[in-house]
């Protein structure tokens, strides 16, 4: 699946990835209407104007990008219809040949990641048949347990060729809380990163590893150490756009042959249209927003890395 | 919440937690076949099972147990069908006035972590309605992301008045990886620890806060000072029986009054019929089993307080 998604962001020439993370007032109030009209304001109706409203973004943007992300906390806050609109987002997008990163941070003890891997990323065995639950192509992954929480989800991974990102630096203002903590005069961030980069290397692809990390695009002085820590990893990047990362900031995530990294932009993207910016789109033409969003940010970061 | 966890523990007399986390080889032959019947040896068919399963254990000690702990990734490996059985069990634990404690360990930025306490502790509005997705009443929550990623948690929790346990120091063998390394001479558990302590004197029921931590049965050392660091936070304490944590390693998870910990076990009891210790009772009384299993933990755990 690295191999796949390498190559999709050659083709497309867009090292970017939409999180689908639809909170219920991104959604245009004429989403939301027929929705609640159909199944009432339920978590039912909310699930279905989730649905509604993450096609229309995919079926306007599908052709330009190389992968999504939806963000199962938006779907798991509306119980089990928001995880039935996961499910049918995740199927609709590979259909539409999109690779899907689940971004589930899941992450417990060893016997528990398992059930986790194989729930979102792996097959689950039911009496004579097996089942693909969730069926993701990559996960993000939680590493606060250690090794023996992170490898039944690398097992997985290689048995159904399919790939992690595992939190390295977050995105948000108080992750260096611990993650910069000094562990022998290194940053905590830095030995976690050290060991995505030992697990990596019994995972390669053809030219990167199918066990990637998280670091944030609002610390880039800290993605152009952990770059080098990291040559063969690939780095999911949030935090670009809403939460305050820019183009500039991103190259030193990316490697010299200006691969490596994959930027993730959610909010900016999906809730463009109420941006001055794309606000001549009209909530009617959301998608048409969304498309706009994806292709200057796809011209930002081909900037930034021309700039390099 | 806290409240009526301490109320219960003292009235039971058993600082315990029975752990929900059915695995599909830990639910009789019999169980599985007539929901198999029923539903196909499907998705629906294993989240049947687990439900039957569950429903019976649940039946058979509910009045000699304060709290159960359905570990989620146990349903979420089954998909939408594995999380409604997680839902109903959920629902028929609290109708049988348990404390339900959701064994999540979520934990992201900001917005994020709102999403999951929204939908784990707190309600959800649609329109004009709310609504409680899943409505356990404590859950866990994974620290690594530092305050910003537990923040939300903790205002639902105030909210709704309800209660967080947050990872400090895990049960598996490789825990330590990230969590024992130094930081200013002292472990990075003790810095979380410290910080669950101060969370936790902002959120206090009458003698405990609601704000408690996960610490390990395994590490009975570890939990001696994490105790004296969090003396106010409850601890959870997964670890004993399967996972090779016993009575006399408990002791010092407690505080001197009696309270402050409340033991785990998911296998030891649920599964307790595979036992030779319980074979007695064959397969067809698993729960006959689990309830003595249940009360010879309790007796351990008593007399492990009483030699204290």
């Amino acid at each position: 699946m690295i191999n796949k998604l390498v190559k999709k962001i050659k083709e497309t020439g867009a090292p970017i990835v939409v999180g689908l993370d639809p909170m219920l007032d991104y959604i245009p109030e004429h989403v939301q209407k027929k929705a609640f009209a159909e199944y009432g304001d339920t978590l039912e109706g909310a699930a279905e104007a989730i649905w509604q409203f993450n096609k229309e973004i995919v079926d306007k943007t599908y052709d330009i990008i190389p992968a999504v992300k939806p963000q199962i906390a938006m779907y798991e806050q509306f119980g089990v219809p928001g995880l039935i609109a996961f499910k049918k987002t995740v199927d609709y997008c590979k259909k539409k040949d999109l690779i899907v990163i689940g971004d589930i941070k899941r992450g417990d003890i060893g016997s528990t990641s398992k059930a986790y891997a194989v729930g979102h990323l792996g097959k689950v065995k039911v009496g004579g048949w097996e089942y693909a639950p969730f069926d993701e192509d990559f996960a993000t992954v939680n590493p606060y347990l250690g090794s023996d929480g992170v490898k039944p989800f690398i097992d997985v991974c290689r048995e159904e060729k399919k790939g992690l990102f595992i939190l390295v630096k977050t995105s948000n203002p108080s992750s260096g809380e611990f993650q910069d903590r000094l562990v022998d005069d290194r940053p905590l961030y830095e030995l976690v990163g050290e060991k995505v980069a030992q697990w990596g290397t019994q995972c390669m692809g053809d030219d990167y590893s199918y066990i990637g990390a998280v670091v944030g695009a609002t610390y880039p002085e800290i993605g152009k150490v952990l770059r080098k820590v990291m040559p063969k990893s690939y780095i999911l990047v949030p935090g670009y756009g809403a939460q305050g990362g820019r183009g500039k900031d991103l190259a030193h995530f990316f490697n010299e042959d200006g691969l490596g990294a994959i930027v993730n932009s959610s909010r900016g993207i999906i809730a463009a249209y109420k941006q001055e910016a794309y606000g001549r789109f009209g909530a009617e033409n959301f998608g048409d927003a969304s498309r706009a969003a994806a292709e200057d940010m796809i011209l930002d970061i081909r900037d930034a890395l021309a700039g390099k």
